[in-house]
């Protein structure tokens, strides 16, 4: 089971922690300490040895910030996490204040004095953050302090030892692109900058570049390494050799150089002696590392890391990766709906019921390597809750008469998927099909888009809307992200929201995913995975277009769609997805599966 | 009549002039001169004595750039005008290249030397155009210098007058808000910008701020002024005083100090010595104010002009007068339309007869100013050329079985029209009938949209597109454009396009007017104002969203509207629409217009 139903209460006494963390912040001289979320790859999930902001204060949502001083302390989270930090933390060591209605900076401003320094650990704050907020605080005349060493990992006397998973090959018949031309396409872009390294810290980054995958990161299938990609000659990877079997050195014999990551600042260093020009991300790179370089004699260029958009765009082995995973996929999530449709109506399954059964089934594929993040299975108003994440203590049973919501994927080594289906268990109320269809008209309207080459993902966000508007309602969240291919199933740049500037290019996988939520009451949520086609005549056009191909591949659900809120060209639509969903899957279903699949997809008009 | 069917031909020995001015270039120390279409006030339609680009070089365009050499001369024009310019231009005397492919700073850098310097008039130059250029021929070593004259106005020896239309109050019944009510505004934002006072350059600004008109430029109905607004006290409206009869005088005594144009630079020098922060806005006010300025003493603050954000949003009596001109205005489009639709189909008619048509139908009115700009009356493949207007000498005649378009507007005391309508000459092809009503579904899907407070006009652009995309076709201009009340028919800062970044708020007016173009065949284009309306609340929503009141009143064309490829939506908003058309104008209509419209405006299903 790759999903934990159990809360991560805090452990410990978390009273004691502040207080010895206070006496090592005054031994370092500065007034304040920064305990953000952040490793130093700002990963999204935690390895557990990096999860000290959920040591020192019990908190153990996956965003947020401490602030430890001298007298006061504070816990900046953002609107999700109000209520479980006020649960987990001690409100009398931890002020727990929302983000961004209050601002660390702020807070550093109004309760230290001039003259005052704020410790923080150079490895998990990024360059921009530093930037930032030296700035911001330089006004009050307070400075920043990296401290040579985090208080906290000498405090902490327990901690977990960091992940040993070993790194293996993903094969060229999922990535379709040897590290070797990858690595050359990247050495084109330092060419063109007029750069003489490239410093690359994000762990799906180097995986992509390297063709290699890991276990040591939750959700996510990558290995904990930074690289170093010289304009010319082989780029040095900084792994722990304990990671390294014989597949990997094979795989990357001639092509890249192994060291192990101690070894990165004496690389760094030695970019400095020769005045190199570095490239980084400053978004996020540790500050700890343009520090070494400029501190060393080197020139650094902030440019955005050239593998986010590089592999964005999927190759043609990715893409059809992505086509038998969400057959797979689709086939699992079928499996799941049919149960569901049997035995939800009892009002004896659960919400972690009910997210383990689906996980079974995608288990039972034999090519499960991960789920892509933990389940979100919401039961009634739990389905408003837009982050809700099950916990056996608390589950909720799905009853009938309400709706039931589970947004859930899976890493399949060939690909990532991330579908949402909501469903009605028993009779759903009229005003339930009404939403429920307004929603999909949206979804739909993304789905059968066409649009010209440079269109950006803002300008689709709002056909996912109009319907709602048209209606009075609305969604407080984007309408899709970019998912990785067998890495991270949130990656950029592209996304459809208010602000997804970037350019949709063909090969772009992203979701597809409006929502409404009645507070209290019940959440909607409909998702799949779509491809960006390539521009193609349109018979009785001139102008070529794109559009995208639907990947994800299960039924909506029939006894919450109202025909008579679509039009003609929507029903065409949704008739013609369910043909492909039944007979796409049927090959791979038991009769019981394929009888339910069948009534599921029954054309509607 | 106020438009001019006569194209603007060169008058005058061209190459004698451009010799005079190398001469005068020299005698300036500069190896090369700058000469813009604009004037001081970046106007859009240029008075008379202020055409010094179209004296020098024969083109009479709205837009371009010439720059004369020692011994080469280049013209820059945009796509639009690159035909008109090899026809009025001497092609010995000037190269004629097209921006944005080719730039003047680019062309500058390749044929001036390292330590040439470039002459300017400091008069017709923004202060953000000059720092652009500054910048890019720094590289090359080159220089900018602003000429203490313009060598034109020197050699221009039968150079019209500039204009002295007298200016005249805009009454309260119209604006809604006096003048002293804005200058109240414009000083708290001063407060607010720690800034002592604000230069205002833009005419329509000026117009706005103090509630007066006049009949300076061509279609513009604004009288030649600045204005300096101290945070407190009286502001300064420098006007020459022949224009200034007692109606303004008397209208604006206690609230604003009258001073004459020539005295403007004394009192921007006395701010200098005052050391005053002085706010401008950069991207239209002439490089020399800022100049004057900053040698004088003062701080320059960088800000958009307020005038621009708080005329755009209109008061009561603006949106009353809105209505009223826009039902005025449908009933002369009707009876032009009624008029067409009898005689047109003659093959006798033409374009410039058209435009006169129409023009004199809004003149029986007894209340037009003006045309708000010269009527695009375009027949056949005219139609597909976006910007054209018809001369005299070259006007198309309206033929059976082809598209007429006309792109035309009126300047009434209440309010300002643009109105686009493409008309079947006799019987549409099948082919002609999809293309309209695609634009159709757009032009609906805009007019019908409902949406939520801080809604961009970016994110409703694509939803003109939407119908056009699906059948492999665009168009290459924006969706809409902001307009004045009595002012400018193309106002910012709102728009409906890739680039409206600007929140719509309840009060702005804009045009509705998605098109596709068939290159030598026709153009289809459709046109309405439309007003933001506050948000409100919707059955069964729980969000209130703002929507559009569509202000124009005149009728689609029903030979070109193919109801089968309306959804029924699209139905109702348009037979609603005709109904109300129909039912408003009715009253103003004699008898024979009434039964047209009847017959316009039939129900469809």
């Amino acid at each position: 089971m790759f999903q934990d139903f159990e809360d991560l209460a805090p452990k410990g006494d978390t009273a004691a922690r502040v207080t010895a963390l206070r006496a090592a912040i005054a031994e370092n001289g500065v007034q304040a300490f920064l305990v953000p979320h952040s490793d130093e790859h700002q990963n999204e999930f935690l390895p557990a040895h990096a999860e000290r902001l959920h040591w020192l204060t019990g908190f153990s949502g996956s965003a947020g910030t401490a602030i430890v001083a001298e007298d006061k302390a504070v816990l900046f989270v953002d609107g999700r996490y109000t209520l479980q930090a006020r649960a987990q933390v001690d409100t009398a060591l931890f002020e727990i204040l929302q983000v961004p209605g209050h601002r660390p900076s702020h807070w550093i401003a109004e309760h230290l004095n001039e003259g005052d320094a704020v410790g923080y650990d150079v490895n998990l704050h990024t360059v921009n953050e530093i930037a930032r907020l030296s700035k911001t605080l330089e006004e009050s005349g307070i400075t920043l302090k990296p401290l040579g060493a985090n208080p906290i990992d000498t405090l902490w006397t327990d901690r977990p030892a960091p992940p040993a998973g070993p790194a293996y090959p993903h094969g060229i018949a999922f990535s379709g692109k040897t590290a070797a031309e990858k690595i050359a396409e990247v050495q084109e872009s330092l060419t063109h900058a007029k750069a003489d390294a490239l410093l690359v810290t994000m762990l799906d980054s180097v995986a992509w570049l390297f063709n290699i995958r890991g276990s040591d990161i939750k959700h996510l299938p990558v290995v904990i390494a930074s690289a170093i990609v010289p304009v010319e000659g082989r780029p040095t990877l900084f792994i722990d050799p304990s990671k390294l079997g014989d597949n990997v050195r094979g795989a990357l014999a001639d092509t890249v150089e192994f060291l192990p990551p101690a070894e990165l600042d004496a690389r760094l260093e030695a970019l400095g002696t020769q005045k190199a020009k570095v490239k980084l991300d400053p978004s996020t790179t540790p500050a700890r590392f343009e520090n070494t370089l400029k501190d060393a004699g080197a020139e650094v260029l902030h440019r955005t890391d050239p593998c986010v958009a590089a592999k964005a765009v999927k190759t043609e082995a990715e893409i059809a990766g992505a086509r038998a995973a969400h057959l797979r996929d689709g086939a699992a999530v079928v499996r799941f709906l049919a149960w569901l449709d049997e035995t939800a109506e009892s009002g004896e399954i659960d919400e972690v019921q009910a997210a383990g059964k689906l996980e079974s089934f995608r288990a039972d594929t034999g090519e499960l390597k991960e789920i892509s993040f933990d389940s979100i299975s919401a039961a009634g108003p739990n389905g408003a809750v837009v982050h809700y994440r099950p916990m056996a203590a608390t589950a909720r049973k799905l009853e009938p008469e309400s709706l039931y919501l589970i947004d859930s994927g899976a890493q399949y080594e060939d690909g990532t998927t991330d579908i949402t289906r909501t469903v009605a268990i028993g009779q759903p109320t009229p005003e339930m099909r009404r939403h429920y269809t307004l929603v999909l008209k949206g979804h739909i309207a993304v789905s059968k888009a066409r649009f010209p080459e440079k269109t950006r993902g803002q300008d689709l966000d709002p056909l996912a809307r109009l319907p709602l508007w048209q209606a009075g309602l609305d969604y407080d969240h984007g309408t899709g992200h970019g998912v990785g291919s067998f890495l991270s199933v949130h990656e950029g740049p592209q996304r459809l929201s208010r602000t997804g500037s970037v350019e949709l290019k063909p090969g772009m996988i992203l979701s597809n995913e409006p929502g409404y939520y009645r507070e209290g009451e019940y959440g909607i949520r409909i998702e799949n995975l779509i491809l960006v086609t390539e521009p193609e005549a349109i018979e009785g056009g001139e102008r070529e277009m794109m559009g995208f191909e639907t990947l994800t591949l299960a039924p909506y659900n029939f006894r919450l769609v109202e025909p008579m809120l679509l039009n003609s060209e929507e029903l065409a639509w949704l008739n013609a997805y369910h043909a492909r969903v039944r007979e796409t899957l049927e090959p791979l279903l038991d009769e019981a599966a394929k009888s339910w699949l069948a009534k599921a997809t029954a054309a509607l008009q």
